[in-house]
């Protein structure tokens, strides 16, 4: 039986290791840049922490770049008393509404449209409960059916690792999830998204956490790789402009995470880190 | 006592009157150009309309132009029966759900940002009971002190000849409504905005719905005519695109009319048209 206390430094811990890890190879590809953009200069990660009214704060890390146009990787640690109206929504807080949670947001949106924008989050939460979610997808703007089936084949292979026919469970959760009821249309092209995961073995649940996390960073920054080089027009850009509409769309229309934070008076900045920079609805 | 079968056909003939005449207007404002716009061509609007599927459907004028970057002005005489979910929240629609509504809806995102933006609605709603709702509010880029308050005196001057004390109601009202609670920040420099309006005088109400669209139409255009010729760069121009960013956080976050349009499965591209073209969150 691990303590509460070791679970909360463990994941913290993890939380903003990996939130190093993903910033040192984004800007490991910053550096390296492409083809059509050898004649600008290579984006460094910005800091700014900040700390949260109820309890605890977070660590943003910002880069505008010229193979990120905009990503932000960015965790929190926070804790206090959920009010009386999200009490009930939340498992396990019904009673008193404390909560403690540590996590970590991915969102990156690339200057060019070839590179898919992608999206990983993972959490921990406490309350009288306490459980694991999270998930990682990709938004290609330009089609990019290859590193679609590759994105997908990386994560199964976690999932797979972790429980049988989670994979399935989990890419449908979210097919459904990032999908825009009012456009009948989905975000993007998936991968997974989790929720209330406990399965009574803490350690192997932290470590497919750990996997994610890893996977994602790997198997993105290879999408990445993969896809930097192809060349843009204006027309690509002006159509990037207007699918990045959508993502805007979806995460101030739907996201959970969005809406939560701005209603709990969360970061504005942090939560907001994930609308892309050039948007156009024409 | 005036039919229901008349007051429809007369509010629907003043919609269509007053979207006719915004737009003539508009369009003469757009042939007539800026000092900085002279190389470009003025705009005209797009017609485009739509039948709902639930019964009736709308008029949408779009126009991308030199002053007006995106304008929409579009008119909806739609019926039906509301789904069960929306019933408790519309007045007299307990019952049966039934409903009858006609409305015109102005939408303008001027190129320059030192025009401000407007937005103009008014609405006759008919279910067991029936009433007027709307306003007129404006949203400037860069400081538009004198703008501002010759918008808010001409609309004072049309409320005071409507109802001893009903702007500064309607004010408040409009400055409640428009605001970002996730910033703490007003959207714009305010107008007015009512709902439910049914006096007992359907003849004064409707006097009023007319005096309201024309004086938008007139004050905005000389507003529009005494901002045009300022000279913008480059950093206004990203200034506005931040300040957008705010407008779709409203509309998507907060604006009741989009989020009513959207979850009862209304035209997108009609609802949408209030999103500004070029938006940027850095």
């Amino acid at each position: 039986m691990i303590a509460l206390k070791d679970k909360k430094q463990r994941t913290a811990e993890w939380f903003h290791f990996l939130q190093s890890e993903i910033c040192k190879e984004f800007m490991a590809i910053e550096e390296e840049g492409s083809q059509q953009t050898s004649d600008m200069n290579p984006g460094v990660f910005n800091e700014k922490n900040w700390k949260r009214a109820g309890g605890g704060g977070g660590k943003m890390r910002l880069m505008n770049g010229r193979i990120f146009e905009k990503v932000g990787v960015n965790t929190s640690i926070v804790h206090g008393k959920l009010s009386q109206e999200f009490r009930s929504s939340v498992p396990g807080a019904k009673k008193d509404g404390k909560f403690w949670a540590a996590g970590i947001s991915v969102v990156a949106h690339p200057l060019s449209p070839f590179i898919p924008a992608a999206h990983m989050n993972t959490r921990f939460i406490i309350t009288s409960k306490s459980w694991f979610g999270g998930g990682g997808d990709l938004t290609p703007i330009r089609p990019a059916r290859r590193q679609a089936k590759k994105f997908h084949s990386d994560l199964k292979k976690v999932c797979d690792n972790y429980q049988q026919d989670s994979y399935t469970k989990f890419k449908k959760w979210c097919d459904d999830y990032f999908f825009l009821k009012h456009r009948n249309e989905p975000r993007g092209t998936g991968g997974i998204f989790f929720d209330s995961l406990d399965s009574g073995d803490w350690t192997a649940d932290f470590e497919f956490i750990q996997n994610v996390g890893n996977t994602f960073k790997n198997s993105y920054s290879q999408i990445v790789k993969a896809t930097r080089d192809t060349i843009w027009n204006k027309a690509d850009l002006e159509f990037q402009e207007i699918q990045r509409g959508r993502y805007v769309e979806f995460n101030l229309l739907y996201d959970r995470g969005t809406l939560f934070g701005l209603k709990t008076g969360g970061n504005i900045d942090a939560i907001l880190m994930s609308l892309p920079p050039r948007v156009r609805w024409p």
